[in-house]
């Protein structure tokens, strides 16, 4: 017998605990990260429901973990065995957009996607386009502080966040930040919930930026012959100041991945492409002085769109990357983010990467903040394969810290690179690290073994380890 | 004999005792806040002697007041008794200016406007632009999250403050953030020190992000007849998406001031005064528009300059709102944040106060951000004139949180809203702050008395109450 069952203050909350409801409130999207079976599902229908699952949770000694749509990549929506997973999708309503203030207010489980869209019928914009834009959740972006292909321009999902509501491990409800455009009252509690990955509390409401909608974005496409010259176009791009709202690169691999899929008919000689967008007023005149300087850089070919829809389209192709790579075999996506001056140093070193381990790891991401995603193929049922994915890996992560970059640069750490962060932050960090959240969560009862390392604080301490 | 004197270990930092020396390090700029004489003044020359400077003040009980230049407005340099001040003044290098990671890594002492002035010179821009750039440093600035007129297009501070390096109050030395574009692993402690005005450590270096330098801005002034008109054309250009770096706003009583100053020849009629500025490639262009608004919105007079330095001077009009101000007697600045549709009501607010209490009141501020200075006009000799200044302060502070809208824009808590934060933030937010404050500084040794509210924690505890 299920203790959660006989809460009856938490019958508002409870999920069938059928396998399926059970087995897919389990995990994200991530590999080879640790996952075991939730106790119960909990989905709470507003702020007080949130505030009742953590104090039963509190007082019974349960885990929990919040979790949004689990599109993650890092394993933070991975709970312990037997823990209660506290999902926010039906807290879901856009609450507010005021076109005046240029607001928002929404409850976490919205589909970022559909927020954009509401936005955009405002004629306001929400800037923030991770790529799970079209599935992913406000609130776990606000959880691991998403970014996406929007950021070399507008900056990630914290740059929008004015204010939170958030339910502590106690269950009490805290207001942070504000509804003005400026405001320094207190410490900045808003920015400290925000990519927290559920280690603080649970958000149970959000009070966002928007912007004037820009253009639709014009596209430039330039290939290259080597990674090197890319990567000059890259810095030459950054360092000019022109406009740009994108700054996307492929490699070979990916895009040898995303012709098998597409049938684009991509030349062979091409060893990586730059995508750029300008959404500015002077769009044309921008990429007009991006393709020029990609000319120098010795690109094979370049073109401007003067179309947006055309455009859309070739960005298409960039969002296809992943897909077209996950149909070669399991995926391990990484995240790094270094210099932008580094991001050739990295690509090759990917490439030396992957002939060592015998895997195929395309690289695709956000060249113009440094921020890429090598994406190692390889066989998950085969302990072989795993253990070169894991080596790449780490070989991957090692040398973004040596290029002065960071374990992640959008996905969180999770616990796929719970270890890293100690490697990357130092221990006078992980200390405060951790007296920062022992003063809010003493018991280390939100998504334990997430972020920290070590074992699990009570790997028993669900309701289901109980059942 | 003061204890601090025989502390070899202390050496490094020591500034003369002489009562010049205390003196000129006991408060910042704020009027009507609490102030006392240090019992020392310390200025370490690197990050080990702020190291060394707190584990001794720790081991003594002495309280520790970090300063910058001193040109606050919130009392939050305002020590207790006897307390120890410790003053980045000799921590005052630009250790870097990298043009292609558009990175600048400083000391805190560095001041804002030679920090502009060096990105410059490499044809970058560092935006924010408090009104003390010309004397105020990037320590303080950072401890506060200082703004200024850029704020509308560019945010404050803290939005380029990539990473610090932080000395806390046990000696330890902790690194946060990252050099690169993006970067999400682990909590955001750079937020968390941003703004926390000198209670959670001291900044012993800063990593901040630069821009490529825009062009020189051009400058629309618009007069309006009533404050209704002009908040309307604040309303419009804000919600318009126009490309503008500035939107600040004078009333009547601010511009008969300045009038009084440079003999400028306002309009009697005049009831606020608009200043637009854009840096944008289509500066004309934007203020072209902006002037259309304004012709709608009922202006008076509306004037577009092409040429950058003809804006710079009437920008510096602006600029000399409070010297103005100042010299019709003491003043007390405040710094209230209201949505930006707000604005007008604020103002409103603000004339029948000052008819109310008999006391001059001129408003400027950044009407684009909803940011306003109401600036009381008093006489600091008279307890009547104090006391009807602090009522008028009060009653606006009051308002601005009816209004929505935050008691500090960009000036901080300090000491001279120390009460108000409660008001503002709650019960829950105040207790938040005091279990994360414990966390840090568990002593609650660094700037006493600043921010929480209470009596000090030891007010005797300094090297000069035992001298």
């Amino acid at each position: 017998m299920n203790p959660a069952r006989d809460a009856d203050e938490l019958a508002h909350s409870l999920l069938p605990d059928d396998a399926d409801v059970l087995a897919s409130h389990a995990h994200d999207e991530s590999r080879l990260t640790e996952r075991a079976t939730p106790g119960v599902v909990l989905a709470p229908p507003d702020t007080a429901a949130v505030a009742d699952c953590l104090r039963v949770a509190g007082r019974r000694g349960w885990s929990v973990v919040p979790r949004g749509a689990g599109s993650g990549l890092s394993g933070a929506a991975n709970g312990p065995e037997g823990a209660v997973v506290l999902s926010t999708h039906r807290m879901a309503s856009i609450l507010s957009i005021d076109p005046d203030e240029r607001l928002a207010v929404v409850q976490p489980g919205v589909v970022t996607g559909d927020l954009r869209a509401a936005a955009a019928e405002h004629g306001l914009f929400y800037p923030p386009d991770p790529g799970s834009v079209a599935f992913s959740t406000i609130g776990g972006n606000v959880a691991t502080d998403a970014g996406g292909l929007c950021c070399v321009k507008y900056g990630v999902t914290g740059d929008f966040v004015l204010g939170l509501e958030v339910v502590l491990a106690d269950g009490r409800v805290l207001r942070t930040g504000r509804r003005t455009a400026k405001g320094v009252a207190g410490y900045d509690l808003t920015s400290l919930f925000v990519g927290s990955e559920g280690t603080l509390g649970v958000i149970t409401e959000i009070t966002l930026r928007l912007l004037p909608a820009p253009r639709a974005p014009l596209t430039m496409v330039a290939t290259f012959g080597s990674l090197v010259a890319a990567g000059r176009a890259v810095t030459a791009v950054t360092t000019s100041g022109v406009d740009v709202s994108a700054v996307e690169i492929m490699d070979r691999t990916t895009l040898t991945a995303v012709d098998d899929l597409t049938r684009m008919g991509f030349d062979g000689d091409v060893a990586a492409m730059l995508l750029v967008q300008s959404d500015g007023p002077d769009a044309g005149d921008a990429l007009a002085t991006v393709a020029s300087i990609c000319a120098t850089a010795d690109a094979l070919d370049v073109a401007v769109g003067d179309d947006p829809e055309e455009g859309a389209r070739l960005m298409e192709a960039r969002r296809l990357a992943l897909p077209a790579l996950e149909r070669q075999g399991d995926w391990l996506l990484d995240d790094v983010c270094v210099p932008r001056g580094r991001v050739v140093d990295l690509l090759a070193h990917v490439e030396e990467v992957a002939a060592d381990v015998g895997l195929t790891i395309g690289v695709f991401g956000h060249a113009g903040d440094g921020n890429m995603h090598p994406t190692i193929v390889f066989d998950e049922a085969d302990p072989a394969s795993r253990a070169a994915a894991t080596r790449a890996f780490e070989s991957i992560t090692a040398r973004a810290l040596d290029l002065g970059g960071t374990i992640t640069g959008e996905h969180g750490v999770g616990r796929l690179k719970r270890d890293w962060l100690q490697r990357e932050l130092g221990e006078t960090s992980m200390d405060v690290h951790r007296a920062l959240r022992a003063a809010l969560d003493p018991a280390g009862m939100l998504n334990p073994g997430n972020l920290f390392d070590g074992p699990d604080r009570r790997p028993e301490a669900g309701p289901g380890s109980r059942g």
